[in-house]
């Protein structure tokens, strides 16, 4: 299992072959086999195959070619709806309409998004998460139909492999790991723990074709900018609040 | 792989034998294989073994017997602290002291988190996740000298397992999952999709024990209740806003 974990790669580009419902409902139930917050599992998952659907999504994940094309989306979404509307049918009364709660459920969220990945993967399929549905929260809410307590988290592409990409490069792993505190890094660390990933061929292809000095400024002036940042921060959170998470 | 993955439980009692150091360092190298937002990998994980340590952090997680007794713990923690060091060496201005950024950082250290555990488990070891880390992220972040834009997110122990619990129930998979949209619940679908978990042996126990008519009022009255849930809201928010993450 090791071997397979270390040589994942993430996969953008799909063979036109169906993954069936079937697969996906095996994987899925894989994935919930993982831990959850006092095994109330605060997630859902909603299947996006249907073109007209794909159509509306693809906006929201700013008609990315990987989502485009893909055979398959799913978006994994922290969901308290469920357990509430049981707290109420059973006498019980809920206190999970706040910022906690939503943290809890979109942590439950993850640990199923992740496995189902490792999982899928393990069976020869490929995925991509999308980063774009923290952005645009509110809009795939609505074109899927999520109700109250419901706020999606990541949005995951899934189909067989048509492409075997190089591995992507990762800090050196003792840089991310403390023991017992937290060494915070000298500048001296910084120089040493990104010297690998400035010194790539792409690395350095990225600064020339965005006319760019350093690698550092085509993350902070093209890839993540801070007018964006704050944007989509505003709209997340005024997004939980409408969900009825910020009581 | 999907064998052992539908296998899995939770271990919360461990043997007295230690996990070296080399092990964790190769299972968390693994781990950082896992997708992570633009290759920015946000975050960083710190290893509790240390036996004065773990007396210092042991009441933040609610001296749980499975925190006091197990050989090591490992906290995960949303990490821009780094990122933002090497921007601002490199003459680039971040933007990530926004909730954004925050979430972005959570979900990367969730990947981790969870790809550990699949990664450890698959080599025989046992892990248990604590969600008591949300709650007091500002007491365990202190006693692990946490930085501003470091903040934990999740602890789990780890060890090799001395039990061999039964497996836990779980929902029916297809009441998780929403094929294109999200179908909403109707009082007959709460019933049916709970019906397992109210007729087990061990949720009939929990109801008498605690006294409760359902076992729905065990969950809000007795383990997750709305005043801790709104008293660690305003903590966390507040903490965030500290670790420079509401900007």
């Amino acid at each position: 299992m090791l071997t397979s974990l270390n040589n994942r790669r993430t996969i953008r580009k799909y063979q036109q072959k169906e993954v069936d419902n079937q697969t996906l409902t095996q994987l899925l139930e894989t994935a919930f086999r993982a831990s959850t917050t006092g095994n109330m599992q605060l997630y859902s998952v909603v299947v996006t195959k249907d073109a007209k659907m794909k159509e509306q999504l693809a906006p929201t994940h700013f008609n990315q070619p990987t989502f485009v094309n893909a055979p398959v989306a799913l978006t994994f979404c922290a969901d308290y709806n469920r357990f509430v509307k049981w707290c109420e049918q059973r006498e019980a009364e809920p206190g999970y309409d706040n910022f906690l709660s939503f943290l809890n459920a979109a942590i439950d969220t993850m640990l199923v998004a992740q496995t189902f990945c490792v999982a899928a993967e393990g069976q020869g399929l490929g995925i991509c998460y999308l980063g774009t549905t923290t952005y645009n929260a509110r809009a795939i809410a609505k074109i899927l139909d999520l109700p109250k307590l419901v706020v999606p988290i990541t949005t995951i592409t899934v189909g067989y492999p048509a492409e075997d990409p190089e591995q992507t490069d990762r800090l050196p792993a003792d840089s991310l790991i403390h023991f017992e505190k937290y060494k915070d890094y000298t500048p001296a660390d910084i120089d040493r723990i990104y010297a690998n990933k400035e010194n790539l061929k792409e690395s350095k292809k990225f600064i020339a074709e965005n006319n760019k000095k350093t690698l550092a400024q085509v993350y902070t002036d093209i890839r993540y900018k801070k007018a964006d940042n704050e944007a989509f921060s505003q709209s997340m959170l005024d997004f939980l609040k409408e969900q009825g998470f910020m009581k």
